[in-house]
């Protein structure tokens, strides 16, 4: 849930009068994205989404973000399509903050995930990264190894408090990661990912996936990591438990689109340790640093920590369910 | 803000089989109502929004709300039409709540009041009041003279805290109000009222009134102290002073469509000093029990503090701009 910029409705006037699309009739904070506000535009042309950056996104990196999904929408994936206005530019500045609106993309994303959704998932994903393939500007990805690290260090000795002995462990999955994970010069194909395709990043209209959103996370990568993440993500059951079902669906949608290479193959179990690593550390930042009275409540990052420990457990790909 | 329930795709597609209105393409969270969760649909024959009735809303009332709002919708006002389902009803049950589809309203509450603002209020205040006088079902008003007690002795020591010797002057108060307060032999005129009509359930479009939501306070008293209210929410400005031309404005409006009577504009200022009352002593109930991890942060009592004291001091209807 976000909203946290109140537009008034002098800021809209002045923004309807910036774009094409005819007059503002509505516009309503929704509880979508969490590092932005977002609303929902009625304008006499149709819906669509405002949204305003907030402090943790750099406006640096949102001609990124902004031309990307520009790009791929070109190339046939289903995401926001930013909106130029009659000056041509798709990011301009509202209530003091950098503001872009972007098309309505039509779905619901799923409360909870069947099977059927993580088989929509697989191809959806993969068209991603093809068409990102095209793409010509890059951002390096901020949490990967380094930032993990970053963020340990900064968390102090919360994950102590989560769990006795906990902060070890971090420590020594953090040394191991280091040393497997592949670097540059691996034979893993790379590209732009997602990198934040949660269920609520995801929607889907009668039973088909209909639309990817949120892409401030996206970043350049090994693309297998975005698999990770995913696996992570939509695989394993609200009570804890890995649906390996849901796994071969998503890995075998993902390969109707692109085969995995067996170095992609091998790697998957690596990749998900670290994924899980990734979102147990900013959630157990999250967790450490959101003051009491926050309007979001932060996620148990213990979550997480479970299914690092899963993924330490696996050998090879035949665990998620592909032989 | 609001959005408290998470509604899934299962329960929307439950949902849509009961109404006429194609298919839900579309459920966002809404950051609308402080009482109930609030959701825009798209639906294949357009926006709807639905509301899921939370906890502070007793259901026996809900009958009376939405009896209201098609009543009022029937007689011309600009308000939200509840939906009848295929089965004739408009409330039914989602996510083991109370809840209901109403119609869409464009346009946009106001974040920075004008005079013109107030001017278009009047008229539809009035234009609800009068379309009222038709309805046939009945609801007390819970938050006059014997509510306010009640909220002010469930606060405790929670005044002192604020200012030391406030509780006495609250207690003093009430007891004036009690003394000099109308009651039902009165010739004030009395109907439905909305009783919450604050800048974020009136929308505007164009510089006109486009519509009043949220009638979940709605209820039978004076009509006056429906304006007194108003009053209140409208024609004072953020640094606390009272704009007697925002005043004019709004009872001039008011009186193009309904004359106030005599007795009306004799009893403005004690009404408005009441209806300081229950803003204040509803805030400061929420104040001291809203707990710190909270989804929505409470609103500082002492601004209707300062109101009150503001009526305390006005001798007649000249201190609100009409003669």
């Amino acid at each position: 849930m976000a909203v946290y910029t109140e537009v008034s409705d002098d800021d809209l006037k002045a923004l309807a009068s910036a774009y094409d699309f005819g007059e503002i009739v509505s516009c309503k904070g929704i509880a979508e994205g969490v590092e932005n506000s977002n609303y929902m535009l009625q304008t006499t042309k149709g819906p669509y989404i405002l949204t305003l950056y907030e402090k943790r996104v750099n406006p640096d990196e949102l001609p990124f973000f902004l031309g990307l999904m520009e790009h791929l929408a070109r190339a046939g994936v289903q995401c926001p399509v930013p909106l130029k206005g009659r000056d041509g530019n798709a990011l301009r500045t509202l209530c003091g903050r950098p503001a872009a609106i972007v098309s309505f993309l039509t779905g619901i994303w799923p409360r909870r995930i069947t099977i059927d959704h993580c088989a929509g998932l697989g191809p959806a994903l993969a068209g991603l990264h093809a068409a990102g393939r095209s793409f010509n500007m890059t951002r390096a990805n901020n949490l990967s190894l380094a930032g993990w690290r970053d963020l340990f260090s900064r968390t102090g000795a919360a994950a102590e408090n989560i769990e006795r002995g906990l902060s070890v462990l971090i420590s020594d999955e953090l040394t191991a990661l280091g040393k497997a994970w592949p670097n540059g010069a691996s034979d893993l194909p790379a590209g732009v990912i997602h990198a934040d395709l949660f269920p609520d990043n995801v929607f889907f209209l009668d039973g088909k996936c209909s639309g990817l959103i949120d892409f401030y996370f996206a970043c350049n990568d090994f693309l297998a990591y975005d698999i990770a993440i995913c696996l992570n993500a939509w695989c394993f059951e609200p009570g804890g438990d890995f649906n390996i079902t849901k796994a071969n669906r998503l890995l075998a949608g993902y390969e109707t689109v692109r085969p995995l290479t067996p170095a992609e193959k091998n790697s998957l179990p690596l990749l998900a340790r670290g994924a899980a690593m990734r979102f147990f550390l900013t959630r157990l930042y999250d967790w450490v640093n959101t003051p009491p009275g926050a309007m979001v409540r932060p996620k148990d990052p213990r979550e997480y920590l479970h299914k690092l420990n899963f993924h330490r457990g696996v050998s090879g790909i035949a665990a998620y369910g592909l032989s």
